[in-house]
């Protein structure tokens, strides 16, 4: 790509500015329509330190209303101190709708940096690349306006640039040895830069700028973003096809012929829960020691026993290690983003554990169910949340689904005791009622959900909740093995 | 303190579990009803490495619904690393409504172990403690329950209890060499929390616990927290009274005697533009390098001209180190916190400017006159923003605070022009009409609070904007002054 760029002809300053000024005038049009239609716009500015990123963005902001928009930068930190999967930092920092971020260098950087300084393996760098492929494609599916920017300069070029910064004394301080370092190595850093950029041609394309020529590096931004804009003005917000990939699944039982009969003896209940929460602390040590992250996703049946189950499995953590999200229907600005962003805002530091108290799947039963997402959505989302999760467990995550599962008789019984207990009142609202009504919709949804997401990395284990005691041991017991089989690995890893 | 502190007789652990057994039944029924009544509750939990502050959340925790609480045990950065107050992480962690938080070790810890270490002076200690005082009377007054437990071991205790961490591979690496140290300085660190809790023993009392004997530290720690909460339940959620204090303040004009005729020629305006923003830019290099967080603050009337005031400031920002935050009334999980949270988590990191469109200063202007906070609340919000403003000045921010006037007639004006054309009409609503009716009402609380909060380390500017861009060019020339004084003050810093 980069290789093959071809400079354009010296720049005619003057006419320059005329078309400038008035992709201005259009862009600015273009860009209230964009707010009213409540469409979010995503620049990604990647290139060559000291081409111009910053005076770009500058430039295509000025005749943009400050808030409207804003400016990222993500700080590139080195891979042993960050606690979280690689595209934490931009997942966390989309824009919402009308509202136009542009990012100062992001993944496709954060990629070529790590690699060229082997700080990741050839794998990881090809796993990172299938999480940006799927990133962008969520985002456009998900109504992004997404626009990509590399902006291109010649070693030559460069080295002269970071020249006169290192001469004055205001600016000195801004060429680093990450700089000058790139400098040195251009043409290892031009070689993996159009290797990674052919690998993230699609689903969203590159646009080269050419930064030796300022000005018409802006004007060709501006084309662009306008282009971008407009196109989506006209076809409207944009909704991504639902799509199939194969991920390797687990097997799951329809929820009619689980057996929901098995219960322990109170006597054996006692000694098994101390049992297993003494072994689940010591373990909650040794993840904390060893930097894994655990995600713990609980679902399951109004009354099923979600929260006491829940309270089971986190009494014998360590408080600091562990936090609990509960999760209700969105807030404003939870519903203006891709609806995965108010769950990557919430992972778990590494070594720390995250309980999710309901979760994405509200996505493909709630949302599907009540109609708050279109058909196309709630069908894209199994291999959405699918790719999400296999980001999360490629960054060594152990990630556990549990369906807390009861029968239509049990839920009656539960719901008329909360009914008939003051202190358990709060806890049955007119909603549960209504849902109760709807099981067989949501038993088909559920049904759906676990053939679909249970995948060998992130699986779904439905646990026999007619007998909470009985739920609950089992839980524990899920749990626990999957964290001294995630210890033994990072072990074997450690030694390879 | 904690030198006078006795510790009390041998526990019986027999009867200590059955006191604790009947606590607990009793602090659920009490935390039902604050989540009922919506009030929020802090524990903040300080004391002895190895005092064992987790195990003592673990069993404060057992009892409560996992989705109502959560545990904050914030990373003590080291003073060069932060790039923020020291009170941000508290501040930006506090819990909502109906919910509890425990943190584990806060801002008192953050002081001893900074000033033994030499990291902070007398004099910064000092502001530090003064800062704790004001934010804990703050979330006080807000109707915030506010726990503070110092968990007490002597030295041989300390020693013993490391060793035996250290004793065991499963727990060796918890042992740090902070731990190692403050067992070795115990005496120095004794005299110092002595100090620090003397003075912080206002208007949170701190209750010093017997951590030798954990039992009867649960049992106490359990009775404190159900005593506090059943006081603040008969009490109902307490609204803290309005209170002097003298800042230094600096004189304000009323608006109705502030002269609007000046203007600036088509041709000087240019000129001047060019030269001030160039200027700009220089300085935004300059307290990006040293590091000086900046907090531009916008008020004014509705169509007096705040956007393209910001837009003429912040174009020759560089985009990276700058962020606009335009205000709008809060989010639900804003209201459900006190109201300064939400600005709080705003905050630039030191070098970068934060502009603000709309500020804190809703509390006495809209949320007074629309009745959206109790008279007390605002009253009393005068003297919490000179806090919170002086505490920001002390972290070494530059802080400037602008309202953009103009006269009932211009306002009209430009309200029918915004009607009359439609790439404005999105500018103007049915709101500003209403508070174009309120104008009298509006200009008093205005006059009220130009009197009461244009301090000396945070003064306010009218800024006459009936001719905008004769505004531009004024708010350019303060920013400007401002900031070349902060870098001198910086550099002669540095040379002391």
């Amino acid at each position: 790509m980069l290789r093959e760029f071809e400079r354009n002809k010296p720049e005619d300053k003057e006419s320059l500015n005329i078309e400038i000024k008035a992709l201005r005038e259009e862009l600015i049009g273009k860009l209230q329509a964009m707010r009213e239609r409540k469409l979010p716009v995503l620049v990604l500015l990647e290139g060559w330190a000291a081409a111009g990123k910053g005076s770009l963005i500058k430039e295509l902001i000025t005749s943009i209303d400050p808030r409207f928009y804003n400016v990222v930068s993500p700080a590139v930190v080195p891979e042993n101190e960050s606690r979280y999967p690689f595209l934490y930092p931009y997942a966390c920092a989309i824009p919402e709708n009308g509202k136009i971020m542009f990012l100062d260098s992001g993944w496709m950087e954060n990629v070529v940096r790590k690699y060229i300084r082997s700080e990741i393996t050839r794998d990881e760098a090809k796993r990172r690349i299938r999480s940006i492929n799927e990133f962008e494609r969520q985002l456009r599916d998900g109504g992004y306006i997404v626009l990509k920017l590399f902006l291109h300069i010649s070693q030559e070029e460069q080295l002269e640039r970071l020249e006169t910064l290192y001469g004055s004394m205001e600016t000195r301080w801004r060429v680093t040895d990450d700089d000058l370092w790139q400098n040195r190595e251009y043409h290892q850093f031009l070689k993996t830069y159009d290797e990674v950029m052919e690998k993230t041609n699609e689903p969203v394309k590159w646009h080269i700028l050419d930064a030796k020529k300022r000005k018409t590096a802006v004007r060709d931004a501006l084309k662009l973003l306008t282009k971008k804009i407009e196109k989506a003005l006209d076809k409207g917000r944009y909704v991504g096809e639902p799509f199939e990939e194969k991920f390797p699944l687990v097997e799951m039982p329809l929820l009619r012929d689980v057996d929901l009969t098995p219960v322990i003896e109170e006597e054996e209940y006692k000694k098994e829960l101390k049992k297993l929460q003494a072994r689940l602390s010591e373990l909650h040590n040794k993840i904390y020691e060893r930097k894994i992250p655990v995600i713990l996703c609980y679902e399951g049946w109004d009354a099923a026993g979600k929260g006491g189950n829940i309270r089971r499995v986190a009494y014998p953590l360590d408080p600091r290690g562990f936090d609990v999200h509960p999760i209700a229907s969105p807030l404003p600005h939870e519903l203006n983003r891709q609806y995965l962003w108010r769950f990557w805002t919430r992972l778990p530091r590494t070594g720390h554990i995250a309980i999710f108290d309901r979760t994405w799947y509200g996505r493909v039963m709630v949302e599907r169910l009540e109609g708050f997402c279109s058909e196309k959505d709630w069908k894209r989302a199994y291999n959405e949340i699918n790719e999400f999760e296999r980001q999360l467990t490629d960054w060594g995550a152990v990630v556990l689904k549990f369906w807390i599962h009861i029968d239509p008789d049990t839920q009656l019984a539960r719901f008329t005791e909360r009914q008939n207990t003051p202190e358990k009142q709060w806890k049955i609202t007119d909603e549960d009622w209504r849902n109760r009504e709807k099981w067989p919709q949501y038993e088909e949804a559920v049904d759906e959900m676990l053939k679909k997401t249970s995948t060998k990395n992130a699986p779904w284990y439905i646990i026999e909740s007619n007998d909470k005691k009985y739920a609950r041991i089992r839980t524990l017991k899920i749990v626990i093995e999957a964290l001294e089989k995630a210890c033994k690995d990072h072990f074997k890893e450690m030694m390879s």
